[in-house]
C-alpha cells in the first residue's frame, strides 16, 4: 500500500487500498470525487476471470472475511482460495480503510469528517465494489456471498448486475429494510445524538461519543441475539436483585465496539441499511424485483432471527425463480450466522455442490 | 387530599394520597421513613369487605386505571364498580403521586430526588400496597391483575400475601425477569446515561435528561411492538431512502413520554423490574414458587409478545396447580393488552365468570 489506511480497529496487514478512477455519483446526487475502497482477496483468479467469490460484510465488519467468518474461507471451507479468488471490501462509509465519516477533514484538524460524509445507500455501496471488481478483471462473480448488510449488498448485485453474478447467497436479511429494522435503527441513532460528544456527527477525535455508541451498541445486541441465548448465557443468581452478568456483558460489548469502530460510520451505515429497497427506481413493487432476481440463489434464515425474522426470507425465496431456502436451526438470534459455522457451512457447500447443473439448466 | 401530589404527568382529580402508618423496610435494607401512595378507587366495598379488585399498572402507568385500560372498568365491564370494589395505586418509585424519585429534594432547590431515591422492587411495591389496602379495609382481594410490570406485582401478591388474594390475572409477564428484558432495560438506561443533563441520577429539574429519555423510550417502544405492527402501519413509499413514518412517529412517542414521565422514576422502576423473581429468598428454585400459588389464576400471553415471550407465561401456567392458560391472539406485540382490549375482556370475564366454582373446588 502506498497509502496509508484511515482505521477506527485493526486490520491485517494484507489489507490493500483500491482508488476508483472515476468520481462516484451517489444516488442522492451528491458526487465523491475520490473513493478508496480497503479490500482483500485470496486465491488466484483464473485465466478465464470466472472463479471469483465476492464476500459481502455486515455492519461493523471489515474487508477481512476470514477473521470476522472464521471456517468459511480457507482449505476445505465453502469459499476455497485453491478453487476460488476469494474478494472481500470494507464497504463505502465504513471505517476500515474505505472513504467514510472516519477519514480525517478536509479542515487539517485531524478530527475526521463524521456527517458531513454524506448518506449513502447500499446501492452505492455496490456501485463501489463493482469498480473493485471491473479493476480486479473479474468477468463473473461465481457467488456474492453475506449476511446482514452483507446480504443486502448480496440482493443488490443481483438487481444491479446481473450478467455479472452467477449466484447469490443472502444470509439473514430482507429485499427491503423493514419498518421494524429502521426503528430499532433510529433508537439507536438517537442514543449517540444524545452524547453531547456527538456534536451532530461533527465530534472531535479528542471526545468521541463513547457512551452514545456504546449505548447503541448494547441495544444492537440484544437484537443480535434471543430470548433464548441470553437466559441460557447469563443465569440470574438465587436471590439477585441488581449487578446481572448480562449488564456487564452489554457494557463490555458496548466498550469493545467504541474501541474498534467509529460513531458517525455507525450513523451512516445504519442509515444506509434503512435505505435498503431493491425495488426502488427499477420496479412498481418489492415482488416483481425479487422475480427478476433469475440467478441461482441459496435464500438463509436463521430460526431465532427477531431483527430479520424468517418469514422475510421466506418471502424473498417464494418469489426469485431459482431460489432455494434453507433455514440455520439455531437458538442464538440473528448472530447465527456468526456462531454455528458449521451448519452454515454445509449449507452453502450443498448449494455449491448443486450449482454446475443449475447454471447449465437456467 | 389535604397534601399536594409530586406529578410528571397529569393524572385525575379523584387520585387521592395514602401515607403508610410506619416506615418501609427495603429489601435492600433501606428504610423510607415517610411513603406516599397516590390510589384511586371505584365502586363501593361491601360489608364484608371481599368485594375488592386490585389493579396493577405497568412501567409508566398511573392509579389512573380507568384511562390506561380503558373498557377494563366500567359498567358492563370485566371489572364492575356497580359490582366491584376497584382499587389501583401508582407503584412505590413511580412519578404520578407515590413516594419516589420524582418527589422535591429536601435541600429546597426544587430539583428531584433522582436517584437518590433507593432501589426498590416489586416486592417493596407490593409491600407498601398491602399498606394501603389494609387502611381501606380490605379482607379479600377477589381479583389481583396488571400487565407487565402490572403483572409482576400481582404474582408478588400471590406469593406474599396468599391469604388476602381470592384470584390473580397476570398479563404479558414472566414470573422471574429474564436475562433478554434485563439486557433491554440496561440498553436503555444507558442511553439516559449518555445524556449529559443526566448527572448520575441527580439532575436539576431546569435541565432535564431529555434526549436520554426518549432515547430509551424509542427503544422500548419498539420491543413493545411487533415486526407486524409496524410494517402494518409504516409502510415505506416507493423510492423512499429517508425520513420514514417509523422514525417519526417513535421521536414522537420519546417527546411524549419526556413531558410525561421522569427519567430517574424509569430508571429505578425499569430497575425494579430487573430484580423481579418470586422464588427470591422464598424458594430453591422457580418452579416450587410456581407451585406454591395455589389461588385460581388466569395467565394471559399476547401471541406476538417479544418481550415476554408466550413460552414464559406457559412455563408459569404449567407449574401452578389452579392455572388457566390462555393467548390474546394480536399481531400488534406485547402492547396488545393495551389495544386488544375486547378480546381481553371477553378472557377475563370468561375467567370471572367460572370463579365461584373454582375457588369452592379449591
Amino acid at each position: 500500500m502506498s497509502e496509508s489506511l484511515h482505521l477506527a480497529g485493526p486490520v491485517s496487514v494484507e489489507t490493500a487500498l483500491f482508488r476508483l478512477p472515476e468520481a462516484l455519483a451517489l444516488e442522492s446526487g451528491e458526487v465523491l470525487p475520490d473513493v478508496r475502497l480497503a479490500y482483500r482477496t485470496w486465491g488466484t483468479l483464473n485465466a478465464a476471470g470466472d472463479n471469483a467469490v465476492l464476500v459481502c460484510h455486515a455492519l461493523t465488519g471489515s474487508a477481512d472475511a476470514d477473521n470476522w467468518w472464521p471456517g468459511l474461507i480457507g482449505e476445505g471451507a465453502p469459499l476455497d482460495p485453491a478453487r476460488d479468488f476469494i474478494v472481500c471490501s470494507n464497504v463505502l462509509g465504513g471505517c476500515y480503510g474505505s472513504s467514510g465519516p472516519f477519514w480525517p477533514n478536509a479542515d487539517g484538524s485531524g478530527d475526521p469528517v463524521g456527517t458531513a460524509f454524506p448518506e449513502v445507500t447500499v446501492r452505492d455501496m455496490v456501485r463501489a465494489q463493482h469498480a473493485l471488481i471491473n479493476a480486479l478483471s473479474i468477468n463473473k462473480l461465481k457467488l456474492v456471498i453475506g449476511p446482514s448488510l452483507g446480504g443486502m449488498q448480496v440482493m443488490e448485485w443481483a438487481a444491479s448486475y446481473p450478467d455479472l453474478v452467477g449466484a447469490i447467497a443472502p444470509i439473514g436479511v430482507s429485499a427491503r429494510h423493514s419498518a421494524w429494522c429502521i426503528g430499532i435503527g433510529e433508537a439507536q441513532r438517537q442514543a449517540i445524538g444524545a452524547d453531547p460528544n456527538w456534536r451532530d456527527g461533527r465530534y472531535r477525535a479528542s471526545a468521541i461519543p463513547a457512551r452514545g455508541l456504546a449505548a447503541a451498541r448494547m441495544m444492537a445486541m440484544v437484537t443480535y441475539r434471543s430470548w433464548e441465548n441470553f437466559e441460557s448465557r447469563f443465569p440470574r443468581a438465587p436471590d439477585q436483585t441488581t449487578g446481572f452478568d448480562v449488564q456487564s456483558y452489554l457494557s463490555y460489548q458496548g466498550d469493545k465496539l467504541v474501541e474498534r469502530f467509529d460513531a458517525a460510520s455507525y450513523y451512516r451505515l445504519t442509515q444506509a441499511m434503512d435505505s435498503h429497497d431493491i425495488s426502488r427506481g427499477r420496479f412498481p413493487d418489492i415482488i416483481a424485483a425479487l422475480r427478476a432476481i433469475v440467478c441461482p440463489a441459496l435464500i438463509v434464515s436463521v430460526s431465532s432471527d427477531v431483527l430479520y425474522p424468517p418469514h422475510e426470507q421466506g418471502f424473498m425465496a417464494s418469489h426469485m425463480p431459482h431460489a432455494v431456502y434453507r433455514t440455520l436451526e439455531s437458538p442464538h438470534g440473528h448472530d447465527g450466522f456468526l456462531i454455528d459455522l458449521a451448519p452454515l457451512s454445509e449449507l452453502i457447500n450443498e448449494f455449491l455442490a448443486a450449482l454446475p447443473s443449475r447454471v447449465s439448466a437456467a
